[in-house]
């Protein structure tokens, strides 16, 4: 198949988000759009290109003192009758459009039409961040290839509607147990309810009042939901045990541990057992390519609530912050769609930063 | 298999209570024991033996001025580390000893033992009794030959522990759901949690007092629980639904209508659905067959707590009482057992009262 990337696609980053939303390139199956990226940052001399799986790096070495990272997921969740794009007055219909094609467009367009950015920077183009982490790319190549995260910055262009979304909130997920003593129905009270007990859960839960706190004058709002419950032996019996499971998501001033114990506080006198956890990301807005980003954007920086991959690089060091022309509200919905002002104002942006210090 | 309902087995109900019992028969996988009894019964010359499903009926027909009926259901509730049976001094252990295959034991061993008993005698060895009515056996015959039931009266085998215990109490069982508005966990508050507006179903459920009256002398004693609860979309989503299955068991002073308008009452401002009911027995003391029973076991009856198929009986105009040699109190336990002792007296009672008249 002819890449569809050409030269006249990449120079317009509208044109290039259609290009490669039109690339069908679920979770798993990247390999078709991971080879088209490979190929077109291969021909371009000022970059040395390498891939790892479907995950592919591209980067200056113009001697700059200092080292930026692009980064954007190329695949997308499942398709759900939005493929492939479409587009009604200013606005580009289609999976992926917003999380986060439009993103790696701004990526790949600068990639390909800024041979001598202000800073050194390394494009990266990674597989499967959207199912779980042991596939995704920035993992993988955190293990096999870590020298290619080395960076003072990072961007991630994820949907953020344009605005700065500093650092992320960490995600915990964990199970809440009940215990009772099964008993038939019609003789209750010889048994202890273990849904009954599940009551005073539900009610703490209800009652959770979550914390807000500003950090870095970002305003993180945390959450604790029940996400699934359940419970029951048989429609005669009284059951003995309920489990509901909670997904706690903490602001990044607290770390996994201390997001356990909060969860411990909150549950204490039930069994509860954490099931799976990811750290949040500090804002990080001190660093000076920080800084000069956001001067570059122009607007103050909001918080990100949900967990990102910025929260990888900060477990390496690398201040890193959300910033791209999708709308998060977006993502995951059939509706998915990205304007085109937003990509354009992106392009833009990005451009001014880079070469602010050329 | 050969069949373990031999000859040697069949004269003795507590060896014929132990090879029942090693027969698994969980609900819906009656098909091996009910193979084994209705061989047994078609070796029997003195009956007419008929299977309907995995229910076997068989019957004398001597030309005794009343019929009765002794009945029993040859399922269990799911295995519980119980199976195969074990004897600990003068007790049987394991799944089905009390509920009800020591029952069952009895009934087989006079179909087996008593050639010529002083009724008429229809036993019925039927499926599925511990799980939804439309499965059960006793049912399913009510409705294709419901001439297998004729009868002046009739004794189910349940566990009583060797007392009478009359009429039954009803059940009923209804599904309260509540709705909510899905969202992403890190943005819940553009969400409502359901499993979260299910604390106020489990708050009314652990608030119930349920209700004791006194009938023909028995005392009922009501009952409300939760049997079930599920709800949950995936790790990261607000979930929109959660549904709570509860079983009422009601006095047979209310029918199936007063029960679920009771419900409603209980559940008010909740979506509720009744998925399924079956109606309590009166006591049903007076009839003469039933004062000839009473006699024979030289006891005062007490109040049949759990609903059983005596209202099956009971709706058909057949009167009926629960007699049987388990304890009820350890139906559906992983501790289930029988004392052989109940055994031996139940199968001297039943042998004094169908030879009274003879």
């Amino acid at each position: 198949m002819a890449n569809p990337l050409t030269p006249d696609v990449l120079v317009d980053p509208v044109a290039l988000t259609r290009a490669l939303v039109d690339i069908e390139s679920v979770s798993r199956d990247e390999k078709v759009i991971a080879g088209h990226v490979e190929d077109v940052l291969r021909r371009l001399p000022h970059l040395s290109t390498e891939r790892h799986g479907n995950t592919v790096m591209a980067r200056t070495d113009l001697g700059r003192g200092r080292r930026v990272v692009l980064a954007g997921h190329l695949d997308t969740v499942p398709l759900n009758d939005n493929f492939p794009s479409t587009v009604v007055d200013d606005l580009i219909y289609g999976c992926g459009t917003s999380d986060m094609k439009s993103g790696v467009a701004l990526a790949l367009h600068l990639a390909a039409t800024l041979p001598e950015p202000g800073y050194d920077v390394t494009f990266l183009f990674y597989e499967a961040e959207e199912i779980e982490s042991r596939f995704n790319g920035l993992h993988l190549v955190s293990q096999a290839h870590p020298q290619w995260l080395e960076a003072d910055f990072a961007v991630l262009l994820e949907p953020t509607y344009g605005v700065v979304e500093a650092g992320c909130q960490g995600t915990l997920r964990a199970t809440v147990r009940t215990a009772g003593r099964r008993a038939h129905t019609a003789r209750a009270w010889r048994g202890v309810n273990a849904i009954h007990a599940a009551g005073e859960v539900l009610r703490r839960l209800e009652d959770y009042r979550p914390r807000t706190i500003v950090l870095d004058g970002c305003t993180y709002r945390e959450g604790l939901n029940a996400v699934g419950i359940s419970g029951g032996v048989a429609g005669n019996v009284v059951p003995d045990e309920c489990a509901i499971d909670v997904n706690l998501r903490f602001a990044p001033d607290r770390d996994e541990r201390q997001a356990a114990e909060h969860l411990h506080e909150v549950f204490a006198g039930f069994d509860l057992e954490v099931t799976d956890s990811a750290p949040g990301a500090m804002p990080g807005l001190a660093s000076e390519p920080a800084r000069e980003f956001l001067a570059a954007v122009g607007a103050e920086p909001e918080a990100k609530l949900g967990w990102t991959d910025v929260s990888r690089f900060a477990a390496l060091g690398v201040s890193a912050l959300n910033y791209g022309p999708g709308d998060p509200l977006l993502a995951h919905t059939q509706d998915e769609h990205v304007e085109i002002g937003k990509i354009r104002d992106g392009a833009a942006t990005l451009y001014r930063w880079l070469t602010a210090y050329e």
